[in-house]
């Protein structure tokens, strides 16, 4: 495993959407090495040029997923719910031995401000029992405004809560949270991201019933490390 | 129904326990009549003395739980989860026209710091489809360090999520809350109380890892009102 701090490569699955291409930006201008993955390979590449362009770059490249995943470091899952299994069991050969972040929020549309879990709790857990033990998977970010990302200069007001059945694996993604600028909380066990699963709908509801665009949640009580 | 910011008449089924205890005291000392509820009148009496000596008055009294139900305008439940399908379908036939508020966390021992929610989702809506519609069931509370409450002059660094399917008596509770110094967020339907329920193992997760004795949330992105 890699120490936390050093520079790693990070493929960001779903990374043309909105939520997985914030996090891409960020990393790449914070100075690691991006892959963009898509479905589409083409799709891939013009998003991953989009970012270069925003941080005049060339931190960021694009690929169809199976190949962003096996040329990474660290693996993220950034598409919508609906994708989710089907994205994971596509490139499940090259996730062995690597941490993959999962930022998958199970809303099941029309209802998102309503909590919908699938039975037996987190959504991750089940991605988790679908690989086993030879990959670390972590489940953060759920909670973050894509749209805040997407803005380098902007502070966002929102912890990220990190669960994972590794707690060293959770200790690095804490740690690749707060190189973009983000609080971060080893939040414990995969079984807690119920939690950040959940707290989209709940944070939705009050954007709906406060009529603001972006609440979100910070931890007190622990200074921040 | 009562309108919110009048005076009520508040039962708390498990208040000579430390939580029911800690908002007992704080209603009581915020001026509200506090029927505290047992299974044993007796001990229910002694800690209504208790909050009595405390604020120096006589806003606290003590039932068994059935009767503290029946005098109140408002009944909270603050057993534990063990406890909680019994003590309600005990006072049931009292609860009829009225809010109670579940402050129930579904804590599965001995991994407290593990979210282990009953099948389905949040405890609190088996509650709800045990009593019917007759009753409007609110979940909150569940985040509050009793330590805090029964200190009254603390200020507590945590957010209560309140959450009812039936909305108006969701903003009653984050009235209520509000009365008694804590900021309060109408978090939408009663589903939603899954973010509540498993935020409690969560908190207990970060207060291990970081070694603070109350870690918390709070809501960010809206002004306070």
């Amino acid at each position: 495993m890699s120490e936390v701090g050093t520079l790693k490569s990070i493929a960001v699955l779903g990374g043309a959407g909105k939520e997985g291409g914030g996090l891409a930006l960020r990393w790449a201008h914070a100075g690691h090495k991006v892959i963009i993955g898509s479905r589409d390979a083409q799709r891939a590449q013009d998003a991953a040029n989009e970012i270069n362009a925003k941080i005049g770059g060339t931190n960021a490249s694009g690929a169809a997923n199976g190949d962003a995943a096996a040329q990474a470091d660290i693996v993220v899952l950034a598409v919508p719910f609906s994708a989710q299994r089907a994205t994971v069991e596509s490139v499940a050969d090259a996730l062995a031995g690597k941490i993959l972040i999962d930022v998958t929020v199970p809303l099941v549309p029309p209802k998102v401000s309503r909590v919908q879990l699938p039975d037996g709790g987190s959504a991750v857990e089940a991605i988790q029992k679908l690989l086993g033990e030879g990959v670390k998977v972590v489940s953060a970010f759920q909670n973050i405004s894509a749209h805040h990302l997407t803005h380098l200069d902007e502070t966002i007001d929102c912890d990220v809560l990190v669960c994972a059945d590794d707690a060293a694996a959770a200790d690095e993604v804490v740690a690749l949270a707060k190189e973009i600028g983000l609080g971060a909380w080893n939040a414990g066990v995969l079984a807690n991201s119920v939690v950040s699963e959940a707290l989209t709908s709940v944070l939705i509801a009050l954007n709906r019933r406060y009529k603001v665009p972006d609440s979100g949640i910070r931890i007190t009580g622990i200074t921040p490390q």
